[in-house]
């Protein structure tokens, strides 16, 4: 047996209720979106890897890469949104378009951050439209969609990727420079933000400020007086206007603000999202605005945001929350070859389930193992059926 | 713009409706899977490629390959049994099992065959039990499984491996002899078999006959004069009793048998299975008995069964048998963001969509372009309703 049992690092194998779980919660997830007229895009799980090559998350995140037969460099998928902005530049569809996906994407982590490599995400995007009206509609979507799969504790944290960026602009930062801004903010490193200030007095008060500015909505009224940047200022406007309209609309509960959020992907370029659930800190959601996007597309800019959701995570979560049971009266089947017809009419319908075991023996330890409640045993001369639990012919 | 558009060969993008097809036909497969008691396994979609370095398929289907941080080679998974059969392994579960999976698969195809190198696979494999028990319910299971999503005009066609494999034992026949063999039993080249027979004597009267006798299951009776092989022998009975069971349920029409399969993947031992709708030639099932596979992986050998379903085939020929239409009265609410609470108690329900346009003009147009019947425009001051096709204000 030169066989090798051990999996990929970053990979695992999902089993039974696990699997099921997630491939109840994915359906479900789909099939809210599917009512709320959004239209599904599945785009390939590897392409070539221009599609996938943009600033900073190339860096951070890595690919899984290979080659074709011509020697292009393919990759796997690592987010949806990038596919699905190149389908609809192609084919040239006009907006406002509202999409869904479902499936895989790839992401190399370091081993020893145990984080999974392939993970499961579903989402939708925005794609034209009026941009608040569409930011509105993304997230109410997303928590509707969360509360049809049983999640009613989601929390979405609000960002705006102009904050980070325009400061990178203002403060003249390189690209090693906006890295290290960019893992102090990520890490609200209060320490680290503070040898930075020291460093660009421009935005001292901001700065010092921006790693404790996350929490309740409240904390927009006093964060104008810390800066005069047009850009910042402006941000918080945007922000506000989208908690105003969520607030409105019923999901203020549901909301706080990071004004100190950096997205990985470098695309977004407006309002940012991450999303986690009361009951546990590890997000699941991430998405926002990325107008630019289609820049490198087409040429030109278009209004976009797009949210996805870490299934995965979520199905950790419900399982957290309940263990999945299974209280239906069940019923198991064996037979003799010569009822094989009585044994297969009794087996109709989703309570009952036909044995493949070659003896009652076997059927009787398979009918305990999983748990039936009754077994029916077919002959050629009747029908004899027991209580599972009792053992007991009734 | 440097950006690449143009997709790898062998995969291409799924849009809408057919998207959601596959989405929704996989998930009523898995359902009905799931309430015959079949428990769900997903392994990664890469391993390390020795779980699937086996014989003859290695050499005709080419696996995509790359390799991780350690150097070590990873392999896209061409097909689920083989993951299935290490997860089985590796976890020592015991029989009977009955499993369920649904997934990506990718073999390279070379680029003129015109064939998807990504297709979307779900099955069932039976481990353990009862071999003609496990093989009843495999295809039986199956055959509803395609008429819960609405498929009712399968034609399951039935061989054996051991008529191949014996022969070539027989033969005494090298590497290159039996993928010569296996290519003239797969084209059905009579002049091709009359050639070889003639180099072959000691099964002339069969090896003549082997490309002819495919098709309805009558054909059995007549076939054991054309050899005196034991094991052709044995398996024509084998072939015979699995028929007659499954005629007996109801499905003799829906059977057809090909002495002369062979199936790509060499695992298989026993009877042999492929698929196809009567209203199309093209194959979409593929299974058997492959009970050797466990030999590599637990050194010894464990009765198993499978069949997989090409669900990208499945998708074309729904699509073929019917368009989807989607005739619901639906209405697009617009709304002022004076109004987006109004509008969003409206919105309730699956008939029902916010729209995000800006502009009534826009949303208009979003109404004609997909199908709405009703648009209702939410103002601060009052609700209006229009008649969409009309285009005039009730």
């Amino acid at each position: 047996m030169s066989w090798n049992r051990a999996l990929p690092y970053g990979t695992r194998d999902k089993l039974f209720g696990e699997s099921r779980q997630m491939t109840e919660t994915a359906y479900k997830m789909m099939a809210f979106f599917y009512t709320k007229g959004y239209r599904q895009i599945e785009t390939p799980t590897f392409e070539y890897k221009d599609v996938f090559s943009r600033g900073r998350e190339e860096r951070e995140q890595r690919l899984y890469q290979f080659f074709d037969d011509r020697g292009r460099t393919l990759a796997l998928r690592p987010d949806m949104t990038l596919p699905i902005g190149r389908v609809v530049s192609t084919i040239g569809l006009k907006g406002p378009l509202k999409l869904t996906y479902s499936g895989k994407v790839f992401r190399v982590f370091d081993d020893y951050t145990g984080k999974n490599n392939e993970q499961m995400q579903t989402g939708i995007e925005i794609i034209g439209g009026d941009p608040l009206k569409a930011e509105v509609e993304a997230v109410a979507t997303v928590i509707q969609s969360l509360q049809a799969v049983g999640l009613d504790d989601t929390i979405i944290e609000i960002g705006h990727a102009e904050i980070y960026q325009s400061l990178c602009r203002e403060l003249g930062l390189d690209e090693e420079q906006r890295l290290h801004f960019a893992s102090l903010l990520t890490s609200k490193s209060l320490s680290g933000i503070r040898a930075f200030a020291a460093e660009h007095p421009q935005e001292k008060a901001f700065l010092l400020e921006l790693p404790r500015l996350f929490g309740e909505t409240s904390l927009l009224t006093h964060v104008r007086g810390l800066t005069t940047s047009r850009s910042i200022h402006q941000a918080i406007d945007r922000i506000e206007a989208l908690v105003y309209q969520l607030t409105l609309l019923g999901y203020g509960t549901a909301l706080s603000v990071d004004l100190g959020m950096v997205q990985t992907f470098e695309y977004y370029t407006g309002v940012i999202f991450r999303g986690y659930a009361t009951s546990s800190a590890t997000e699941f959601l991430s998405g926002g605005r990325y107008d630019d996007l289609f820049q490198r597309f087409e040429g030109q800019k278009r209004a976009a945001v797009g949210v996805g959701v870490n299934l995965d995570e979520i199905v950790r979560l419900k399982q957290q929350q309940s263990e999945p049971t299974n209280k239906a009266i069940r019923t198991l089947i064996h037979y003799e070859e010569a009822a094989v017809v009585d044994a297969l009419k009794r087996a109709q319908g989703p309570l009952y389930e036909l044995s493949v075991c070659e003896t009652v023996v076997e059927s009787r330890e398979y009918a305990i193992e999983h748990g039936f409640q009754t077994l029916v045993i077919c002959q050629k001369d009747g029908v004899t059926t027991e209580s599972v639990e009792k053992g007991e012919t009734s």
